[in-house]
């Protein structure tokens, strides 16, 4: 089996690693379009060969689309496209993006569409590129695959076969369920973290007292706005009225935080904090 | 030497086992005013015996306070009056509390002052009580000491040389200043922290869901909202000016980034994200 990655990241990067090295794939090609990081994967040898978009498409079994969503809702039809032209009925192109509903409703009527599964890994850092690749990144998270019943059985088992190789649980959902979920549980806690950042580079302009006194505590809230703008602004468009929802909801908890504080009310705010413990049931 | 200390939860327990362990003390005495962790101190070890406050006053050549901020204020002027009624001018109380300006306040005038250290370590888990206590806790992290020209000479060499046996890099600042930049760099984040857990836990009521899409990102975010709400319910209240400071450049930062996402600026969104990413030069 042959497998072509688009995008060369730390999602993209990562999976040609572990999908090489545990024999899912024979071979791996790699598309960037950054030549920086396509000469970096290259030199790391994150893939067999580095190819052209249209090399992959001919080449591969299974296409991977591992860019920023908003590429990804450009290139899928694309991608489809040049199935249909080729005639090639068994590939298989699944995305691994962060959010999934314009994904989704760019192919909705492609003729094609039962060849793409809409899939999301629940798994990353907070680095970016072909350095940031790693072994294991997938191993033991969950797997998204979204609206699976538009997808050919053939190619939502060939995409389940590649999820299992790395490692990962699989849920089933539809794409705009997807959406407010990972509203709610992912893309809030980047925004959150985002802010933070801020707020300190702005409070705090010595950046040595920021590094003298930044506990683990401070470094693992503040971990996720180190997230690349290129993923993070199409995200963060793409699911905005999710995302606008749960902001909303965030800064009235922050209000209610703030109230209790200023009026001095220690049970206010210690019912909040308890209450904010119960995440404690959930959360290892 | 003995070490006498007040609290027996991470930090008080944390400090027992290294103070012992690598040799700083011959024996530590722990007090525990409650009756469930002072049992679970005994059973796991922690200190060699668990006494009454009066005995560790009388046998400790230093005493550490390691309770709450709230309790702190009340015990330390205590402590203080105690050293002075049986003569004992070479003993050192210090305490281990997150804000400092109120226990700076409580003994200002206290005849007693020099034989106290106010100090921060700056290191600690999500988690409290004896249980959670752990050996190298404190290793590599920072150490505040305040308004050391209060204190005399040799309680602070004292102190210095405790906190070097834990491998603590000492840094000094007035209790004022401290407090300032610990609202800053790390009260922020466990409000930020304890606001996300309750946004979640509110919008969305399947928990199987937050368990299942958690990633490793989320997890490290919403970490702080599982601490203890004796510790913070105080430290918010002590520093109430300083954090509300804070959390309203906070809300300002996440009001600028919802308004850049509900106008869909992708640009707008992209500054702010580049923007924060500058915490990268900072923080590793």
């Amino acid at each position: 089996m042959k497998v072509g990655i688009i995008g060369l990241g730390l999602i993209g990067g990562s999976m040609a690693i572990d999908l090489k090295r545990k024999g899912f794939a024979d071979e791996v090609l790699g598309v960037e379009a950054e030549p920086v990081n396509a000469a970096a994967a290259g030199k790391i040898g994150l893939v067999d060969r580095v190819v052209s978009l249209e090399e992959c498409l001919e080449e591969s079994d299974v296409v991977v689309l591992a860019v920023p969503v908003g590429t990804a809702v450009r290139l899928l039809p694309q991608v489809l496209d040049t199935f249909a032209k080729s005639g090639a009925a068994d590939k298989v192109v699944m995305d691994v993006c962060s959010t999934k509903e314009h994904l989704a409703r760019s192919v909705k009527y492609h003729p094609q569409r039962r060849q793409y599964v809409a899939s999301h890994p629940m798994a990353g850092t907070e680095y970016s590129g072909p350095w940031a690749a790693m072994p294991g990144l997938f191993d033991g998270h969950a797997c998204i695959i979204c609206d699976s019943e538009e997808s050919s059985p053939k190619a939502v088992r060939a995409v389940e076969k590649l999820y299992e190789t790395l490692n990962m649980r699989t849920i089933y959902m539809n794409s705009s369920n997807h959406d407010v979920h990972t509203a709610y549980v992912s893309h809030i806690s980047h925004v959150t973290s985002f802010a933070l950042a801020l707020t300190v580079l702005d409070k705090e302009k010595d950046e040595k007292h920021i590094f003298d006194l930044a506990s683990g505590g401070f470094s693992s809230t503040v971990r996720l706005a180190k997230s690349s703008p290129d993923m993070w602004t199409p995200i963060l468009s793409q699911n905005r009225d999710n995302v606008l929802h749960v902001m909303d909801t965030y800064i009235e908890k922050m209000q209610a935080f703030r109230q209790a504080i200023a009026d001095g009310d220690e049970d206010g705010v210690r019912s909040l904090i308890e209450e904010a413990n119960k995440i404690r049931r959930i959360i290892r």
